[in-house]
């Protein structure tokens, strides 16, 4: 380990395959697909590994993950992110060459842009219904007119209406088992109760398709849901213990630092990896246990209890003990000393490494490199 | 502009020039070399084009900088981040290649780790003594007696001792000309204090160098200074702004993004510029004007007062009007609409894109990579 500069993203892959396991087999009990959002990864590696453990197809936030995964031989992708008709070209490009690539709208305007486009190029599109099921963000109201109206656009125009999707991202706020469960329930409720509507509506809806990692990993059914999308669980994050889905010893990325200095009068240890290395993402910072900028733990990813990142700059990081000064930082933790830190949110901290360091129990280590952009 | 797919990330040419102009007459005046902070942009055309304005060698924030900038023919380095002793061989490799890289360090204990590699290795590194002039991360102080110490250490080691350096990031807690001006004169006496000791302890002191966008637009004399760093002044943001040393017309960068939905009765425009364009930076939350994600303009970067992104997800921006719901948030901002945002911290914003977007006055387009990772 103390070959490799630092900053770097360390996955664990013993915790990494536990994660894709837990999820699969569950989806399996619940009788639906698992469709793994790649946003988190960016990474064939670890897709790969989800689809042999059992995945079916793919959730992209952006159209250079569709393309990339589609190069290397993954068909079956929904674009999660409600569609401008400004990229249409581009997912025309990549279905035109085979890929079953889905892309979803909330409003008659957009709809209405993919046909216009659709008529003028003679492309047939699949679309899918993004739905508002928890207040948080975009989407159609399940029990709302528009819902019909936006169907009907798509389906009289002549595309294809693939099904309806939902992210229940208000689970994100929640902590309990019981507020979990009751947010996945309504996730599924109301993702059901719009497929319903639109097929008492006469149109077509094949696909029902929710998820966020907590809602899947806390619903007790899945009654009438065909597939689950969900991504931070393949590497887990603070965020995601916080919440009471994961365990630290879940927690499959981390950064390796090394201690460049400290401020003993402070109690500070300086070391090298700033925002730059765990992302400027405070997830943590409104829940029950805040972790500044990640958790320290030693190089065999066992927490040092008490001490996190508590600030930090571009290339450097502030550790420091909660709760009162230590005097002894400069002994506990030499210049030199490496750790390892556990983010807050696994896929804004691995979004700004170009590679992750591998590592099997083995410790074996390999390189698996990511990509950013769009 | 509407080619153009979204997120990207927009460069002025013509703010960017003004800016480097600004920066390097005030330093010309003031009668100190400019040593720029090229982490901002991480641009091999925007750091030609400092350097073709009169900066004097570059200063960085990685050594994947060094490494790229070198490559390109700029030799005189500074590498602004405490040395940790695991990256020597990639110091020294570079510096075998004659690249002038010069590093730093806060401790005896890492100053012996230099001496003990550069005896091992026969290699004589350039080191400068990081100070700390305003207690806000790392660095010696310039009135102790560590300072002398660690000078000792360097010298009777067999390195080169070759100056002083200090970065007076507490200025970025400031909003006032006089409190800026006082940070100004704080950040450059204790430096020059720190540089008089070394040398009444007949150590050698060459360089003098202090710095940051904000004490370098304020202050008033730099007596006893050789070279001033700085770094976010070449695109300005928000934070800038609420500091009082930008206005928003100097502000370089944007993200051009695409309305792609409404949340109409919550007054919410979606688009595709989320945090993986924006980064997570949330440096106006406690300034005079918090901007949320970013203040929303036009096509021509004209601020639309009143609007900003105020929450994000992974792909997903909220802009919404401060103060009060926008019922006509659909009709101002219709799907398909493209708009720029300007970012809290161009830092770690341009950080989360592969490329800028380069406008000039005539509208022409063309795109510089950037590079990011270690």
């Amino acid at each position: 380990m103390l070959q490799l500069s630092t900053p770097a993203a360390l996955l664990d892959l013993t915790r990494l395959r536990r994660n894709i396991e837990t999820m699969q087999s569950r989806m399996t009990v619940l009788g639906v697909k698992l469709r793994p959002h790649v946003k988190t990864s960016k990474c064939l590696e670890v897709v790969l590994r989800q689809i042999a453990a059992g995945a079916s197809g793919i959730t992209v936030s952006t159209l250079k993950e569709a393309e990339q995964f589609f190069a290397a031989g993954i068909s079956d992708i929904l674009y999660a992110v409600g569609m401008a008709a400004v990229k249409l070209p581009q997912v025309r490009a990549l279905r035109d060459q085979g890929c079953d690539l889905k892309i979803i709208v909330d409003s008659v305007e957009a709809a209405q842009a993919i046909v216009d486009f659709g008529r003028e190029h003679r492309h047939i599109f699949e679309v899918w219904l993004e739905l508002d099921t928890d207040g948080h963000r975009a989407g159609l109201k399940p029990d709302g007119d528009e819902l019909i109206a936006v169907g009907r656009t798509l389906h009289e125009g002549g595309m294809v209406l693939g099904g309806v999707m939902t992210h229940a991202g208000a689970s994100y706020e929640l902590n309990t088992p019981e507020a979990l469960a009751a947010m996945a329930e309504q996730e599924r409720s109301r993702c059901v109760l719009a497929a319903e509507r639109l097929r008492a509506a006469t149109l077509p809806c094949p696909n029902v398709s929710v998820g966020s990692t907590p809602t899947a990993l806390s619903a007790k059914h899945l009654e009438g849901v065909t597939e689950v999308r969900a991504g931070v669980y393949v590497f887990h994050d603070l965020v995601m213990t916080n919440i009471g889905v994961a365990s630290m010893d879940d927690v499959a990325l981390s950064v390796l630092t090394t201690v460049i200095g400290h401020q003993k009068e402070k109690g500070w240890a300086l070391v090298d990896a700033g925002w730059m290395a765990m992302s400027r993402d405070r997830g943590t910072q409104k829940q029950t246990h805040d972790y500044g900028y990640g958790q320290v733990c030693d190089l065999n990813c066992v927490p040092v209890d008490g001490y996190i990142v508590e600030g930090a700059n571009q290339e450097h990081g502030i550790i420091a003990r909660v709760g009162g000064i230590d005097g002894d930082i400069a002994k506990r933790f030499p210049v030199g000393t490496q750790l390892r830190i556990l983010p807050n949110h696994a896929c804004a901290t691995a979004a700004q490494f170009p590679e992750y360091v591998a590592l099997d129990s083995a410790k074996d280590v390999v390189t698996w490199p990511r990509f950013g952009g769009w």
